[in-house]
């Protein structure tokens, strides 16, 4: 029988994905979430704004989106500063992710990152045959000096950092990062996540030449704009580094109803003023509902909390699982010792509320499996 | 000064790109197009029930889109019946085509095309490596036993064709195309790409067991569900081959406005029926604006016509430039002898209009060009 013939990298990837879907857990509950606080979506929702430029292009979608992204690209540039060569849009940062990995990496090339960083780099890395060497979180937070001794061990063509970080929701002064920059080895580019930066306190983005060739900066309205199901990402870096995705990149691949609701969002400076407070208002109260269950709500600059659940990873399990049990869906970092906590999406108060109602009972259930 | 260290085959590629959109037309000339009848859209648009459904999902995009695309990938194996295990969802036609180069090509790997046949194949074949072998087009068709003996030859790990075609919307019957399934050579993977197949006449579609192993069809709602902008395209194939796109795919890549749009698309058959009525009349339209010219339409069983401009592929560049210069969008096939020919994309009596009132003149400029 005819098989078609795989390349020795793919017959050799698992079947394994970077995360499970909340629709998946609620099909295999057969109901949906009361909570829907896991994947780090803002669940106040995009700009009305988006909104309606999303609902107005609806009409238009017969067209393909413009290929060349002209007019995002144009106010990105304006936003930051910089050229529309310095921007590149894609499919949301994981789009551009699995675009760069696969301009730079052969099989067996070195990618240096944090042992519990973003498991969807990871992915891509591993999809183009890169080899994963990791470091520790140093207390919580990603580690530049350990993540520069290794790529300057290892010249990696990659070093990822994610500042804010993802999942501990832990930052570094965007000086410290812009000084990561200096201290790159030849040959290697760093890639700063930078998708909760807009979220941060003042001073978290670092201040770095977009003409710089060392790093590339991903950045996304997924989170802060809301507007995670409409895939747009897009990524700041020197003009020939930007201009190589176009020798690779669906150049059709972005939706004509998402580049318009990208465009309206990054114009309402209002909304995303009024999104701050919002979220600055729901990560304390997540931290209040940690407080007032007797656990930990480590410092956010994002719009998640990483929780600490006071025990190991397998009480944090045991709590993430019967609160999906409860119907509110969480999620919890892999690696210890981080895997401690849960980490817990900001969201509006009726999905505040289930959470404060679930977690008692979640938290009880829990000790009850993992003293027996 | 650090630069990235791009693979030697990304070095190596072209900065080219498959196709320049119109927006970019329209934005060198200073001015939109009257008519976009050149990127073979669906000018009649989506069902209503679409734009509805994409406008009322809209304010949801602050969720991710399923991953898993679980409920449209469940209607459409009950449209096709087969099981969902046969389908794989994607951002497009072009987005599925580059996964599957990925999953199948090394650098020097034969693949075998028409010559002339879809550039965006191509453009992926040629980003994983792959060599291209090509056949000539046999009368405007492609030509299945050549495409056949080249595989035979060649056992490439991909040979592709498009039924009905893109450029010149002729097609075979879709017993030809099964008797062709039959006849791939071990190891070789037939790619049917069946874009425009919901617009042919009845019997085009070929009947092929999802299960097949040698053959992966390609599917969108981009042509006769008039949602190109919305980037949905799925693959319909055996088990095996489409639970390996999971190992390599954008996870969380399909717009949840755009999952919604197809869903509604696809249950509304009977837009889908007054849709192949418009776009059965606006062939006629075109065909008829061409012999009024002197030209002559080719028959067509797509959303497109191809007019034969009886002249050489330069004459045929002219009066395509002469009609962008009037603000009509056409585009043409790239390969002798079909580059006589320029390529329409049906649309509504407006554009029709514009086309009608541009050609005659668009005509004698080129031929004055052209006798010169």
């Amino acid at each position: 029988m005819t098989q078609p013939r795989y390349t020795p990298l793919v017959a050799a990837l698992p079947a394994t994905v970077p995360f499970v879907g909340p629709e998946a857990q609620e099909r295999a509950r057969g109901r949906p979430s009361a909570a829907r606080l896991g994947a780090n979506e803002n669940g106040f929702g995009p700009s009305p704004r988006a909104i309606a430029a999303m609902a107005a292009a609806a009409g238009d979608a017969w067209m393909y989106g413009d290929p060349e992204v002209h007019d995002l690209k144009a106010a990105l540039a304006a936003h930051h500063g910089c050229r529309p060569e310095n921007v590149v849009i894609g499919e949301g940062i994981d789009g551009l992710l699995g675009y760069l990995c696969r301009l730079l990496l052969e099989p067996g090339d070195p990618v240096v990152t944090s042992e519990g960083a973003y498991p969807t780099f990871n992915f891509h890395v591993a999809g183009f045959g890169g080899m994963l060497h990791t470091v520790p979180y140093l207390g919580d937070h990603e580690d530049p000096q350990a993540l520069l001794a290794k790529a300057i061990a290892l010249r990696p063509k990659l070093m990822y950092i994610a500042n804010p970080d993802n999942p501990m929701a832990s930052h570094h002064p965007g000086q410290t990062i812009a000084e990561m920059v200096t201290q790159v080895p030849e040959g290697t580019l760093m890639v700063l996540d930078e998708a909760y930066v807009e979220l941060a306190p003042e001073g978290t983005e670092a201040p770095i030449d977009a003409d710089d060739p060392r790093v590339i900066r991903m950045r996304t309205f997924s989170k802060a704009h809301g507007l995670a199901g409409a895939r747009v990402g897009y990524a700041l870096g020197h003009p020939d580094l930007i201009s190589a995705f176009d020798k690779i990149r669906n150049h059709f691949g972005m939706s004509r109803i998402s580049q318009a609701g990208a465009l309206a969002a990054l114009s309402d400076t209002t909304w995303l003023a009024y999104m701050r407070r919002l979220v600055d208002g729901a990560r304390e109260t997540i931290a209040q509902i940690a407080r007032d269950n007797g656990l930990t709500p480590l410092p956010s600059a994002t719009n998640f909390v990483a929780v600490d659940c006071g025990q190991d990873g397998a009480f944090a399990t045991a709590v993430l699982e019967e609160l999906a049990a409860a119907d509110v869906f969480v999620r919890k970092p892999a690696v210890a010792p981080q895997d401690r906590c849960i980490r817990i999406s900001c969201g509006p108060e009726a999905e505040m509320k289930a959470l404060a109602t679930a977690l008692p009972s979640a938290l009880k259930r829990a000790r009850d499996r993992t003293s027996g």
